[in-house]
């Protein structure tokens, strides 16, 4: 098929910031792109050829839009597999697969999913109601501390808890979950894996998920990761075995522990661009989005390594602000060496709401990283 | 003023591949933007907020459009310039001015620019009809050959004809002109120069175009140009001599032939992002087109130095195929090292059209030179 032709659709369920950012390809390219979202407001609705308003839960939304296009993506795991199913079924190319978003979607399966293909992963017990977590330390089959993770629809820090004792249990919602083992921890690591249809397939480095101490959120992105070599290497190696067994078509970003006694554990996979892969806009000789395009289209794969080190910062909502956003000091960070902003266009800001990101790149990884520290303390999300 | 805002309105006169990648940056920035363009079908007909089709030579849809922005620019020089006159006594911000608009126009009015403040040129003479270049090669003021140029409406090669003899000239329009100097020359170069409404200045690095032998057509244009350090020192100084006569706010491109004696002289200007700073999206910290806008909107100006060599490509329609394009082993040419395609989105190919471009990106610029060739012999810009 010639993708580079009108007669050629590509449909992404999503038009948030991932969205927004596949389109940055699309134009490139001069793909022809419809692009679903629930919101009219939505970052993607501008750049696409046609945008359309739309429940991605809805199973007959999803089937009406996906049958006027040549190959389906995703932008964000929460759609409706059943219609995805039925429109494979049907002869539409859906890249992730429905079978590979199913397993993802429900944490519980994508748990079983690397238990069954020996991936290594952080131990853990399947629950159907948090309410049956109680018994389970009782009967000594689990021990606090341990981390609640509901099984479904939970990312970005949402639906996870450190639980240390019995009333961390007790605002939880009563739903399917798991109990995973508490695993210490030097670094939160990942990989991103890019596959194409003919199989081909690349890695781009290892990447350092430095975390905000309080907020659960991801605070910087450094590429590469700063560890030994032997360490960068086991890990991609784990994330390739991971994008194997997932027989995975476009970009898995894998998520990974290195533990105290530096095994690498997968935490989860994002089947999909991945803000840990942000980055690559600036750094790379292809970025994440043009490797994803690539990869579904069946295209050749880009060069994944980069041409200069890079920090991202994520620009969330700052704690006291709610209403119509405002970059606080833009002017400022955009005067520093080798800072590129990127503002999603979501109109209203709220207490850590993802607004934007801003990537630092230098050819010294150290001073971008302290750039990158001085843009986090310059630019504020606040409303007006 | 608030760029970062939907109050705040960016106009671009013309939505041909340079506003369409203008977009890119609008976008990443979340900067509301509106494009004026006569056709329907025009690149940058996407990623903007407001579309407008219309004439950019008519005055008064030019006030129209102009009068809803707060900051107007172009991406293309032929414009109604006594509308943008009127609107910046109105308040609204043009860039480039109307005066330099005007001067650069006019090929005549260039040159004589160029005399007017010390800035080195090849030697001319005006004509206010072609019909008189005869009786001045009588009257021994000129002798052939020299390059004839129309004074109105030239570009990318059209309205230039190099004159050896008398016969040469039967064709041409009977328009105003200048004959100038044929200067032989070793190298055609450009530079690109950065001005923001603050005054802040700076330059991207020195590129060499290399152009095709017969077509009359830049073939190559290689960043950073494979000149002697103190070259290129002299063709930065003339190229900031050339913005700072203009009081240019914006970009402007500067090209420049290195004569055989080694000296520089300016042949033309943009004041726009340019083809000869294409390379940019791939190989520079700030590309061409982010750089535009923070020089217009008084924003901070960004690195201007490369991460890596870049060598772009121009995409052009082939000689024997008129019709709707077909891209020919573009997915060869995407298999290859750092190859990125950049595909204007226009329908219909025609002889020489511009269709596109592709930026080839290296640590080693030899080779990087190697992989354009390998992509020119490769790509085949045809009909269906």
């Amino acid at each position: 098929m010639n993708y580079f032709s009108s007669k050629f659709k590509l449909g992404i369920l999503g038009g948030g910031q991932l969205g927004k950012m596949i389109l940055y390809s699309t134009r490139k390219f001069d793909i022809y792109t419809c692009v679903l979202d629930p919101s009219k407001d939505a970052p993607a609705r501008l750049a696409c050829d046609e945008f359309t308003v739309g429940d991605l839960l809805d199973y007959d939304t999803v089937i009406d839009f996906g049958k006027k296009v040549d190959i389906l993506t995703i932008e964000i795991e929460n759609v409706n597999v059943d219609a995805l199913e039925k429109l494979e079924n049907d002869g539409v190319k859906v890249y992730p697969s429905a079978k590979t978003l199913k397993t993802i979607q429900n944490k519980a399966h994508q748990k079983l999913f690397y238990r069954d293909h020996n991936i290594p992963t952080a131990d853990f017990s399947r629950f159907a109601y948090t309410s049956e977590i109680d018994e389970a330390v009782d009967n000594g089959g689990l021990s606090y501390p341990f981390v609640w993770k509901s099984a479904k629809f939970g990312y970005d820090g949402q639906g996870v808890k450190i639980v240390k004792r019995y009333t961390d249990l007790i605002d939880l919602p009563n739903v399917e979950c798991i109990a995973e083992n508490l695993i210490p921890f030097k670094n939160e690591l990942a990989v991103i894996v890019a596959r194409n249809t003919k199989g081909d397939l690349k890695t781009y480095p290892v990447v350092e998920m430095e975390f905000h101490p309080e907020a659960n959120q991801v605070e910087y992105v450094i590429c590469p990761a700063r560890i030994p070599d032997h360490i960068a290497k086991k890990a991609e190696l784990v994330a390739l075995k991971t994008a194997a067994a997932y027989e995975h078509v476009g970009l898995l970003a894998v998520e990974m522990f290195q533990t105290e006694d530096d095994d690498i554990l997968v935490n989860e996979v994002a089947p999909r661009p991945h803000n840990s892969g942000h980055y690559s806009i600036e750094a790379s000789y292809t970025d994440q989005f043009e490797q994803h395009l690539r990869a579904i289209l069946g295209l050749p794969l880009g060069k994944t390594e980069s041409t200069v080190a890079g920090v991202m910062v994520n620009l969330v909502g700052a704690e006291d602000y709610t209403g119509n956003v405002l970059y606080k000091n833009i002017e400022k960070i955009l005067a520093m060496d080798g800072v590129t902003p990127h503002i999603y266009g979501k109109k209203q800001t709220r207490p850590f709401r993802k607004m934007g990101h801003v990537t630092i790149v230098n050819e010294d990884i150290d001073k971008a990283r302290a750039i990158a520290e001085k843009v986090k303390r310059t630019i504020q999300v606040i409303s007006e």
